[in-house]
């Protein structure tokens, strides 16, 4: 072969090198552990679907973002956009085989042809988990706590949940005569944290008038505290109902787990257009707004009634992994590891080989993460290849440290070294330096 | 909505239901802890690529094989059909990142329009890890070492690695004047565990003659040990060379790890027509050969040859994950959990959903996983969630164990019961339950 073919990848695609990778795998590693410490299952479901199944009802958006075409034996498909309507599809497939209530998680990739911005990907990772077959306080709840506990673990500095509950918020628009408008009402109120008060203001005075927009901008108002602004919201629509009931027990058990700190009830919460029934919430970062919520959802009062019958009540959430992991990045709360070796065994002598393979494997056993230097090449080359893999320690041995039963370690950082018997005393100073 | 879309999924693609995605985790998991042990990093590249870069030299076979289509740009992409070639292009597109030697895997899917049979789906998962940019015994034997400590890690009963080296077997057929045959004389042999050896004779006496046909047969035919039979085929190709000398450094390193039961010497092993160029390897598990390899690779002389000028020599091996955890099932050494949790907090009494919460909180900080059942549904109901998803151990608290700071604990396989003390007897309890 002559000719060589560029490389490259396609627009809005990544690969993942590394350092990247690797901390991509220790937060998944982290929320995995968080979801199944709650009693939530995993699951995968393909990648490529029918089309038919995927559009759904179909909405001319998802349409055209769609990877869609005909396969091989002539089938309309196309790549999964989301992992919730692959969901719905996998709970009308599998029911049989399956419990209620069912919790599950997915994290795994999707696909849209959207335009590429700034921390915009046509490839990203969805992060979603989901309790179906009941509609309660405990389960929305777990779903709160568990969106706290993930964040904790992944230690997301300054981040607080505002929660809503649609019933409130559509009571409200009844009492103001506004229900036929909910719509554009909704969809105008979502934009408040983007295009601010004045303008959500103006756009409201345009869908009813400027007397009914002040009194939704007052509604949509956060007071001093959880109890306060529930007080206030449901007096405005009317009165105590389920939906304030909910809130209440929701409240209750926050305040039993002494949360209060983490949740902020905030009417302007409505997550647009999307199918929620009950409560919705979003999360943002304190120290970075901007990027917008890394972790959102709410209830739903039926998951797969395209698929299926039978009605499954359900409240999930979604982490945003790409915009989360960048979010940490930018607040500098992300590690970077080019690699997990902790021990590079140097190759000073091509004939220990076989013997530097066996130390590793005893420091191995002793659950570490070592490595040996393959080729016989210049001490300052192993040191440089040691380096860009961010390995910490380095073991020396020639033969005469081989008779002896000795090594010498030396620490990359402070450019200490130390010598002792194999395998204890290097076993244990290897411990001591690399922790 | 009232027409219901069927929830159909496409020929060849599966759903993971929770007991089979956890144990695959499991297996990932384990998989990636012995890698990482070894210095491995892991990388990931994208889903869709454009298929002229996958395609590189392309063979009509591979071709028919992929998902190819325009994409919403008219761009030609494909799904990608292996994780070789990806990672061929990632060398070449990122190679002023990265430092030589590196040390990849990937385990991820990969899409294949096949006919599907038994055993064969048209989304798999492939398990990669390759050394690049260094030829030497040293790299050969870390694949083969961490292939060996990666089905141990797996507990795979019963598997011999079966190694080889092309360049004895084209030396060998040098010396025999069939280096033009070789082609159909290496796919002859590959076919032997297939076809058995007396249509390898007769299909290779078409090839060349009788006579030879039977000397390759008796090359190809191991002796009672690695030395013996490294002696044997070393004379029939005329001697030693670069290609046994590799083999002898290997063995060296094979013996001073004591691992010699788990390797052996295998002529027959040609790896086909693929592109290796130096050791081949196969395994086979003892007690099901019939399903074929389920790890195998190579060493060969260029990687990224289509794509950059720069000459990467590497080795590697991959592991057939659906087939190896097929083969892990057919001999009872799957684990089958429906779920993690250990512990199910019935719900007793409704008005104490925020106290259960709380209990759960202090189990899962003491380590356990534990779930409160949401609805205070009959007592049966709930335990038959408790089954469903394998839960072990039950809690149950009303109102006059909470006043009293005790629970009751149930072990749901041998029926007994404990009350103890919150926290600490009932921690100390299910701990000893659990284990």
């Amino acid at each position: 072969m002559s000719t060589i073919i560029e490389p490259k990848i396609l627009k809005g695609f990544r690969d993942f090198l590394p350092a990247t990778e690797i901390e991509r795998k220790r937060v998944i590693r982290l929320l995995e552990n968080t979801f199944e410490g709650y009693g939530f299952v995993p699951i995968d479901t393909p990648v490529l679907e029918y089309s038919e199944v995927l559009l759904g009802k179909g909405s001319g958006e998802t349409d055209k973002q769609m990877y869609r075409f005909l396969d091989n034996g002539k089938r309309d498909v196309a790549l999964r956009f989301d992992l919730t309507i692959p969901f719905a599809r996998f709970m009308a497939k599998n029911r049989s085989q399956l419990y209620l209530p069912f919790k599950r998680y997915h994290i795994n990739k999707v696909w849209r042809g959207e335009n590429t911005q700034k921390g915009r990907y046509r490839e990203f990772t969805q992060c979603d988990f989901d309790i179906v077959g009941t509609d309660c306080a405990s389960a929305d709840f777990e779903i709160l706590m568990m969106m706290r506990r993930s964040l904790g673990a992944l230690e997301v500095p300054g981040c607080t949940i505002s929660l809503n509950h649609r019933g409130i918020f559509n009571r409200f628009l009844d009492v103001m005569g506004l229900k036929h408008q909910s719509e554009d009402i909704l969809r105008t109120v979502d934009k408040l944290s983007k295009i601010g008060r004045e303008e959500v203001f103006l756009q409201l005075s345009t869908v009813s008038d400027a007397d009914k927009a002040g009194k939704i901008l007052d509604f949509i108002q956060k007071e001093d505290s959880f109890t306060e602004t529930l007080s206030k919201i449901e007096s405005l629509a009317g009165g105590p109902a389920e939906d304030t009931l909910r809130l209440k027990e929701i409240y209750s058990y926050i305040q039993e787990l002494g949360l209060e700190e983490a949740f902020e009830l905030n009417p302007s919460i409505t997550r647009g257009l999307d199918y929620y029934t009950g409560i919705v919430f979003e999360t943002f970062l304190d120290d970075l707004p901007s990027i917008g919520s890394v972790c959102s959802g709410g209830r739903y009062n039926n998951l797969a009634g395209l698929y299926t019958k039978e009605s499954l009540p359900g409240v999930g959430s979604s982490i945003g992994l790409d915009r989360l992991m960048a979010g940490l990045a930018e607040l500098g709360r992300s590690t970077e590891k080019n690699s997990h070796t902790q021990l590079l065994i140097l190759n000073m002598e091509n004939s220990l080989v076989g013997y530097y393979h066996r130390l590793a494997e005893e420091f191995r056993e002793a659950g570490f993460y070592c490595e040996v230097y393959h080729e016989p090449k210049k001490f300052a080359v192993q040191i440089k290849f040691a380096e860009a893999k961010g390995i910490p320690l380095v073991l020396i041995c020639g033969s005469n440290e081989k008779e002896a039963g000795t090594v010498n370690l030396k620490n990359l950082k402070t450019r200490e070294s130390f010598e002792g018997l194999i395998p204890e005393d290097a076993l244990i100073k290897a411990g001591e330096i690399i922790v």
